[in-house]
């Protein structure tokens, strides 16, 4: 018998999913307002020390974050948690990973993340901005377009968001190269090549697409430098992290004219603070953080858990399984 | 030696591709002051007379389309005249249509198009109006979105613009239905239903695309009934003609709080007037009939062109053939 935290409306919508499971979990849920019961008999828990965890949405995005975090990483027992997010640098992460025995990680959200992307990109190929004013001035007046059909993107730090995001541009005839420090095949991309060819690759691109982790070596990599190699036409996107980009260069490369525009998912400090130049330069596109938030999304991270407790139940290999040692 | 009339936009693109064809074609060309000439030559044309001739956007968004269309329809020995149009119900085109012992048309476009369904169902999908009212306001909120992924999709007129659009929903995950009346499989749909299944098929869709032809039968079709049996989270889309629509059971549809969302690419009076209240609404997206607008489908009307010129001087039979009593 595991004792298990989850949240409890994870526990709503995957309950059905658990039956047979009674004699070997015992599912304790926190509610929203941070109370823990026994999912078996509504009994409160005071003391929640559990050895499994599945930190999702429901829990991260909820009212009593903090509750969660401090139940899984304090109780002392922590053997396996899973956590819903790809990556690790979150500070209550952290805590957590240096608590736990097993930590795994889901990428399930890259499927909602690539949709982004899309979206994205043909907002501005099919200049999107243009055809709204023109409907606010009630102008009919055809304007050119570009196709993704035909479009060059380059995927800096291709994992399974570049995959995600490169299968859909493949698919609609786009030609995708992805960068990486491991070479070879990718499933999503045309060809990939070394960090190296970063700044050869970057003026052949019409899009270039930034999902690498935040690391010391990708900490401001999107820097005047990089900028001034784009064409003057392509579009700058992030869905990695705001620390990968050097946000007054983009300012000022985007106001010296290249690339044409910035999509930004993710910035330096979030919440994007109300006085910051990004929300209202005319070139740049902001997300608050939320190009995952589907009900996909949702359910690909339920399935990740599932699919691990039954690895983990069964004494099988966990999948996304993270070094220990990144935590330190 | 043909006689073929061509726009000098045109002949500057395609020119060696035409190479070779010196001793079996006398190519004129027409530019954007209303004057033909002898392409080999340069020498002046007063009365074109062509047995061939392209007409596609150079020529029909130019200002002298009245002088191009005069040309090939009243120089009495047109023997094939090439659309880059694949409707031919504009008034200029039925004109030609009579006159042309051999009209082809061009399908090419539908790649663009299906690009633009998918451009307005991500940009209704991913909230794209609530977002930009965020960014506009400087707030950081997180909203749920929807994915193409899982969705369905119900397209009405499943022919090449259903094919191709179709084929991109597909390829990210989607769900497709296709109406014709030719029974079957189809590229591009999960399944093809009859017309008579309309109704029943209505309630089920995320998507609803229309892209029928206008015919007697189609006129009007989106009505009322039609509307009220959409979901009211669904999106309706335009991409046929504006006479498919009954625009004003389309406002008080949206009104009434089904469908969700509206995205015009045509209406049925074009320009639509400035005082029209489609305007406004802030559930409708217009765009200006310019969904077929890129260098692509310009590219692919010349591809079709030169498929069949060749087809045409080989005597071979042409691809996309119209029925002469068609234009009767």
């Amino acid at each position: 018998m595991k004792d298990c935290l989850i949240h409890a409306k994870t526990f709503a919508r995957i309950a059905p999913r658990l039956k047979g499971l009674e004699d070997k979990l015992n599912i304790i849920v926190m509610d929203d307002n941070g109370v823990f019961s026994k999912a078996s008999n509504g009994e409160v828990v005071t003391e929640p020390k559990p050895e499994i965890a599945f930190g999702n949405a429901d829990a991260f995005f909820g009212p009593h974050v903090r509750t969660f975090i401090l139940a899984v990483a304090g109780g002392g027992r922590l053997d396996w948690f899973q956590s819903a997010a790809a990556g690790i640098e979150n500070p209550g992460l952290v805590m957590i990973g240096k608590a736990a025995n097993r930590y795994t990680t889901n990428h399930k959200q890259s499927e909602a993340m690539g949709e982004w992307a899309l979206w994205q990109a043909l907002d501005y190929f099919k200049l999107g901005a243009a055809h709204r004013a023109q409907q606010d001035a009630r102008t009919w007046k055809r304007l050119d377009m570009r196709e993704i059909r035909g479009s060059k993107w380059l995927i800096i730090g291709f994992g399974s968001i570049g995959a995600s995001t490169g299968r859909r541009v493949m698919a609609l005839g786009g030609e995708v190269t992805g960068i990486r420090r491991t070479q070879g095949l990718a499933e999503g991309a045309d060809r990939i090549v070394p960090t190296e060819a970063l700044m050869a690759e970057l003026p052949k691109a019409d899009v270039v697409l930034l999902c690498a982790p935040h690391t010391p070596e990708t900490e401001g990599m999107a820097n005047a430098d990089f900028f001034a190699a784009m064409r003057p036409d392509a579009l700058f996107m992030n869905l990695g992290r705001g620390a990968l980009v050097d946000e007054k260069a983009l300012l000022a490369a985007l106001d010296k004219g290249r690339p044409g525009h910035a999509a930004l998912d993710v910035t330096c400090v979030e919440p994007l603070p109300a006085d910051d130049p990004l929300w209202s330069h005319p070139r740049i596109t902001i997300t608050p953080h939320d190009s995952s938030e589907t009900e996909g999304t949702v359910a690909g991270a339920d399935d990740t858990f599932l699919d691990n407790l039954a690895r983990y139940l069964g004494g099988q290999p966990l999948r996304h399984l993270v070094d220990k040692a990144e935590f330190d």
